[in-house]
């Protein structure tokens, strides 16, 4: 038996593990006559324990709302369809009404029970789906999937919006010969803060997991990597993470395999993130805030946020200019417990201020620091014990430009 | 007697009331072999009761954790000292004793008794004060004083950082044939987030009013003018309102002359907000967000603010593009009491959002409304009866730009 969790940065993602396959087509539901890939299903003939964490926004899209009634159910799930270019969110009552017509022809096509897919939608905010082009694509997949083929790297682009590339994973471990699979697949772009953000993530697993069991891994996972990311501050209205596991390995989650597992699940989710980040829209750096000797967590993760979201810091990341007053004057907002004359600022190893007094014969190593397109900032507070660690992106006039209009 | 309260849009601000002056040279605090005016006094020979309201950045500036010792002092104040290029924040202990110069030296220049001064600066933070320069442009000015010389406009420019002009504005009125006077003068440009930002303001009035009455005064100016605008979310270290007293219009602040009072000291509180906002870093736009219908007035304001402060938002007012949806996106982020099925949104009066249903054939005339440069966001959240009003700008490029590095 090996103790070892492998991994690859990269490969067929959520088809991976054993019993899934993933499918995608083109419904053009951007109108361009185009065929770019847009629509896709995630699918496993045995039927799936299932977890997902969604957006905290109070403006919910029609879907999200629709996958917290599922999850809720608590029905044995066969899948996940999942579109690009829409979000179907805030188009009232008739954006709900196309979640449920989605779902029914997914699972008719499938011949998969009723309410065991998930839905997931991302892209403009505000549009009604173009349902006549979409009704025939998902006709399409569903008679795929009966067929037995399967692409996840289609699948990976096929829910891509302004991503420039596909961000998938995998994670396995052995267990008496058996291998048990974790593979991952996510989106983002923009809208990238915390809980959450425009940001898709699916898992698929072939353990075997109680639902309960694996909701409490996914949570657990996510505080600490999809909820530890910013580039833009903006929280979606689609934010959905769903975990699915079909037991296909013949492995338990028990006291054996569980530590392997999450740390399985962890570096999946871990890797997705960081993806996210690095291909944030126009984004130049990306860049590690680690908070320490916080007075508790909440401080510190705001402490953490406030520097990550703020714009005179992150334009001065995209100028390579180590401006750590604008760092101070990010802290100085963040509520929380604060003494201006004890803070330690360090970009990587080099020190920017020691005990509130600036070091500035380093200014040039911090501008070496800052220049790199990866780089820590380590801050000490002083005030006790807690730590946060937040990746965040810089701010580009590209950003802009790109945000503009849609 | 005239019950009309008459308003100027520039003028001399600070030094139009009676027996103020306000002079201004340069201390080359940049180092740049400039002839740039960047240190300036405002000065009542008379003396003044004095009101306060500074930042809640918990990173204070020296010179602020100064004006708020010598405020609760309560002592007879005559004037204020204030430089741009450096904000001596983040400077340590080094940073006390330049402040504590700075004032020594002024008040014996001019001939005035211990605390009578309030020290203002902004600018640059980390960055220990040049007082080899500082020292003879103070002293310099102390005499200009003693002689008697003043120019409002010069000293309005002297406060400058990133603003592209001067903000100064009076209001007055008549009371039995003497007039009153209260004159305004800000500076702004970034960091511009209510509570407040890299934001200085002084006003000066000739009526004769206790410390305590101006202070409610001012605070009750305040929470609707200068704490309710935006430009980039950033709240300073130094961030100060200042108002002086000296009575030499020979008028008193009572039931009979209040309510003119307060309502000449709101105008030049908001002409000089709305001053602000429009000379934000490289902004086009200024945007009022009007929010009614809250279920209270956080939730009103916490919406209004993310709306104001989302990224997405403000480069889409940048893009001219009408994009309603991101403001959707925002609100349901702001932490008040949502539901999205009842929402109205209108751009100037053409509805974009009925009770939660979009009205796309309104879509031209928004982006009429969107495209000029100045216009409001009316929304109403259907959940009570608390409003709230905010003036944001939008995010351009040029602010970008303008940022990467100092």
């Amino acid at each position: 038996m090996s103790e070892v969790v492998t991994f690859s940065e990269d490969g067929s993602g959520v088809a991976s593990p054993q019993g899934f396959c993933a499918v995608a087509t083109s419904a053009d539901i951007r109108n361009k006559q185009s065929d770019r890939l847009d629509i896709g299903i995630l699918y496993s003939k045995t039927a799936c324990s299932a977890a997902g964490v969604f957006t905290r926004n109070a403006v919910k899209a029609a879907p999200v709302l629709d996958c917290e009634r599922v999850l809720k159910l608590g029905t044995p799930i066969h899948g996940i369809v999942v579109n690009s270019g829409n979000a179907n969110a805030c188009t009232g009552e008739q954006g709900i009404k196309d979640s449920l017509q989605m779902l029914q022809i997914a699972e008719s096509s499938s011949l998969s029970p009723k309410d065991s897919f998930f839905l997931c939608s991302t892209g403009r905010i505000g549009d009604l789906l173009p349902m006549d082009r979409i009704t025939p694509a998902i006709e399409r997949l569903g008679a795929t999937i009966v067929d037995g083929e399967s692409d996840g790297l289609k699948f990976a682009e096929c829910i891509l919006t302004s991503d420039t590339r596909t961000k998938t994973c995998e994670a396995s471990f052995e267990v008496e010969g058996r291998k048990v699979t974790v593979g991952g697949v996510a989106k983002g772009a923009g809208m990238i803060q915390p809980n959450m953000a425009t940001m898709l993530a699916f898992v698929t697993t072939d353990i075997a997991i109680e639902s309960s069991d694996l909701q409490s891994a996914l949570k657990e996972a996510i505080d600490h990597t999809f909820n530890a990311i910013t580039v833009d501050g903006d929280m979606s209205t689609n934010d959905t993470v769903l975990a699915l596991a079909n037991g296909e390995s013949g492995v338990s989650f028990d006291g054996k395999t569980s530590a392997r597992f999450k740390e399985a699940l962890f570096k999946v989710c871990d890797t997705l993130a960081e993806k996210i980040v690095a291909d944030g829209e126009r984004i130049t750096k990306v860049v590690e805030i680690l908070i320490k000797g916080a007075a508790n967590e909440r401080d510190a993760e705001n402490i953490a946020r406030a520097i990550g979201n703020s714009l005179l810091v992150k334009t001065s990341w995209y100028g390579n200019d180590p401006n750590w007053g604008r760092l101070m004057d990010a802290l100085g907002y963040a509520d929380a417990q604060i003494d201006q004359y004890v803070i330690d600022i360090s970009y990587d190893d080099v020190p920017a201020l020691v005990s509130g007094n600036p070091v500035p014969e380093n200014k040039q190593k911090w501008k070496e620091v800052v220049s790199k397109p990866r780089f820590s900032i380590a801050i000490d507070m002083h005030q006790g014990d807690s730590v946060y660690r937040l990746r965040a992106s810089d701010l580009t006039e590209g950003y802009v430009d790109f945000n503009k209009s849609e």
